[in-house]
């Protein structure tokens, strides 16, 4: 067989700038995410993730547990109802505080967040006035504040002709300053535009607020001052619907951890210092979700409190996790290129929190967060105490005390990773003459593990054979039996969903030497192989043994 | 060492007629499952997985996705949001349909389960009237017409002195007695008590309501006729809270395939017939929580749609699944002595169900439902092509004609499973004289699959060796390190929450041969095995391989 020779192929190039429609199209084509309720016209912000997608979400979660908690010796996991006593939410804060800033627009009744909205005075000085300035420009040795003076003199005061707006985009002042030019030619105003200067929407003035056009309308006089607006979705439990009876779903999952605090150091061994870990679904009633599965209002948590003695270097323990995340990340594949830190200035922080980096991966729109790893103090623990009236202690051994332990906190979202995996897997090159894609995804996340393909399909004995090593395989991974079709479109199918594997059956295997072919996705590069050591191969480079 | 020699330990013996309250005494105190937000009271139906609750659910739903998606052909997976467009809920009914009969005390405000509340009229007929009926006892040969005429005679007619009311347990009946002869002597009614026929609340007459004293108070006047009361939870999506923004937590997750119907048979090759299968969250506002997490009101659902062909033999599928399950259940350790079959009866059946069979489970608390088998035609389908005006066909290459198929539904909870194997693996033994809790829970579901132990913990060339040995097995499996206590307390602590096998590295380890103790928890029975023959084995046991 071997139609294909070795090619030569770019693993090690930088991914193709794969745009978000290339992706989001793929993703649908393939089966990896759905609209949520699709037929129905979708839901924004909720998505169903399809068969691939169902398995890369379920490796990525596989592969955080068997590392965070299995391969570790101090840290165990949680699994807690979404739905908890709203006590909870109460002493987090986040019922008083989670909130994001909102503007309406009367008119159009959509809503955006305030933060995001931006505006900016369109600002305008004669140009008769400014060309005598040209003209009058000081001469070398003048001093700088008579300079100033003249020009002010000469220019007289600029003149607001107006306000524009726009949503945050990856080139919000560009589209700003469009509209602030078109505004003037339809004013039909004359003389010099200077610079916009934009904010947004969390810093307008009272008496601004009637000026500026709504970016659904482009007409001014119906937006709203901005609004604190509660993220967290409500639902009533039991059969009176009052406020006795409110629920809120969890915007995180950290909670459980602090609220089980006692609990998990009461039926376990954990000695200080020791996490808590739990993947779990999480809700926000984001005002507006966007850039597909990045921001969403239904999305996966993977979160692990790892708390700490009060008088343990912090400091130290932020960075070890900070690195630990990071190394994990580039063992499943993301580029150590594409990530960087961002660490939250200490005048944004909450007041008891110590410090938060956030570990940013270099998405299609933008470098955006990736993973935060907090340093957060006591504060959670000590307002659970607070709240519930209960202890949440730990008796440190040592020194025979009490303690109540400080935590580091990373977060990081399925969804997010999901999405960084796809944004660096995805190629495009040039296989014998012919373009692929290719999703270059590790072996421990691609959704299927191995194709198994008999050469041809009208040849029994080749047949059977390829199927008994497909049954064989199987009983350990996800592997896929594909029989239709040229050998070179099977490989492709494969290719675009991520298989690093494909294993031929052929005509070698049944009439030589039993050898079966076993193709490398990256290098499309071939190796005969028996079919016991096919699976010590395969066992190798998918489970690392 | 091998303080401990074979006992005659009695693995096939029935199990203990565990009670549930040692059973969730068990689950708290080894940290299964807590009441969901404990420091707070608890959440009534809810519940948080603590470190073993969250390793056993875990490997519950690895353990069926495994089975029922990787190792088929024929079944792909889908991971829906929870959250979904409210028009599903429209098609399937639910907004409609999916309420259970309430009863408020209006009272007490608690409120019922019209299903689950028992009445009883109380029915007394005066004793001298009767003493008199005994004496004059018809002889032999006297007509039955006539005895009945001088029964009826003499008894004259009975008196309903009052109503009973009792919630359903496991002694309706007796409790109802019970309150029924209290009830009688408080009213000083001479007579003697007929046998009381009770009914649930379902069946009242509207001019008995006003009779049947309350359960929570005792005292008539205070229920209400039963009223629809709908399951699902609904919240608000977006920042208007009105009925435009109304949304549901998805009550089951079986929607979520059939409104992806399209796009799997887009995006993959599946054939007819072929199943989609999700695992994940469900939630029901159930009026009556209860059972511990038999009932709850936030659970964790397995469910798979088989489509088959309209004019395949549904019966044959139908029960070729009934028998698939139950295997299944078997093969993760339930006791088939343990299992039955209960078929819903025709008339109960929703119009357009073909069949239901339930597999049920003997818990302690009775033999409730498991898992639930349905044949429900192509209903649903259909359903969703109404109300979304969208076409939901599979084209059968075979026929070249379009069809809706029909489906199979398996549909199963991670806690009634877990709580079924909990109840099953539960045993009181003896060992040494010592009496022992042990939890024989398959290997593969077991939270800890091996305890490793350091005979000593004061010989340092001892404890590298049983540490590497733990570093080594850890690396594929959950692995327990314990150095603390006598080294039949640490077997006794494993055995409690049910790891399978316990390695011990002693001083023949280190002084002879290097083989370690390999202690079956069931048998209690110990092997000395090298360090690769130690992995093998286990490989063998806890992975099949």
């Amino acid at each position: 067989m071997a139609e294909e020779s070795p090619t030569t192929p770019s693993p090690a190039a930088a991914p193709a700038p794969v745009s978000m429609d290339t992706l989001v199209a793929l993703c649908k084509r393939r089966g990896f995410v759905f609209p949520s309720s699709e037929i129905y016209g979708g839901l924004n912000g909720f998505f169903d993730y399809g068969p691939l997608g169902s398995e890369l979400r379920r490796n990525i979660r596989n592969a955080w547990w068997e590392d965070m908690v299995h391969r570790r010796d101090d840290i165990v996991g949680l699994d807690c109802s979404i739905i908890s006593h709203p006590k909870v939410w109460e002493a987090s804060g986040h019922i008083a505080g989670f909130t994001d800033p909102m503007v309406d627009c009367k008119e159009s009744k959509q809503r955006f967040r305030a933060d995001q909205l931006f505006f900016a005075p369109v600002v305008v000085q004669p140009r008769k006035i400014r060309d005598t300035v040209e003209t009058t420009l000081p001469s070398e040795g003048e001093s700088p504040t008579l300079i100033e003076n003249k020009i002010e003199l000469i220019f007289g005061p600029s003149t607001v002709i107006g306000y524009v707006s726009a949503l945050e985009s990856e080139n919000t002042l560009g589209e700003l300053t469009s509209k602030a030019q078109e505004l003037k030619r339809k004013l039909g105003v004359q003389g010099e535009m200077l610079n916009l200067v934009m904010s947004d929407f969390t810093q307008v003035k009272p008496e601004e607020v009637e000026k500026i056009p709504s970016p659904a309308t482009g007409k001014p006089g119906s937006l709203t001052p901005p609004r604190d607006f509660n993220l967290m979705f409500s639902t009533h439990v039991g059969a009176v619907r009052d406020d006795s009876s409110v629920a809120y779903l969890r915007p995180e999952t950290a909670q459980g951890m602090f609220f089980n605090f006692k609990n998990v150091v009461d039926t376990t061994r954990v000695k200080l210092p020791f996490g808590v870990a739990q993947i779990g679904r999480s809700f926000r009633n984001e005002i507006t979700p966007r850039n597909f599965i990045f921001r969403s209002r239904e999305f996966e948590q993977m979160e692990m409190e790892y708390f700490i003695h009060p008088t343990a270097d912090w400091q130290k323990e932020h960075r070890d996790w900070i690195e630990w995340c990071k190394r994990w990340l580039v063992s499943i594949g993301l580029p150590a290129a594409q990530l960087s830190e961002y660490d939250h200035p200490k005048e944004k922080l909450a007041f008891y929190s110590r410090g938060t980096t956030d570990i940013m991966f270099n998405y299609p729109f933008g470098v955006q967060e990736l993973w935060g790893i907090a340093a957060r103090g006591d504060y959670d623990l000590q307002q659970h105490v607070k709240f519930s009236g209960k202890t949440l202690e730990y008796f440190d051994e040592s020194t025979k005390q009490k303690v109540v332990p400080h935590v580091i906190e990373p977060a990081v979202g399925v969804d997010r990773i999901f999405l960084a995996v796809l944004c660096s897997a995805y190629y495009e090159d040039e296989v014998e003459g012919e373009k692929r894609v290719v999703l270059r995804l590790h072996p421990r996340l691609a959704p299927v593990k191995v194709g198994v393909f008999p050469l041809v399909k009208n040849k029994p004995e080749l047949l059977a054979r390829a199927e008994a090593l497909y049954r064989r395989l199987k009983k350990r991974w996800n592997v896929f039996w594909d029989i239709g079709g040229a050998i070179g479109r099977r490989y492709r199918r494969m290719d675009e969903i991520g298989t690093p594997f494909c294993v031929t059956v052929d005509f070698e295997t049944i009439e030589k030497d039993g050898t079966v072919t076993l193709r490398d996705r990256d290098t499309t590069k071939q190796v005969r192989l028996s079919e016991d050591e096919l699976v010590a191969e395969l066992a190798r480079r998918i489970d690392g043994e």
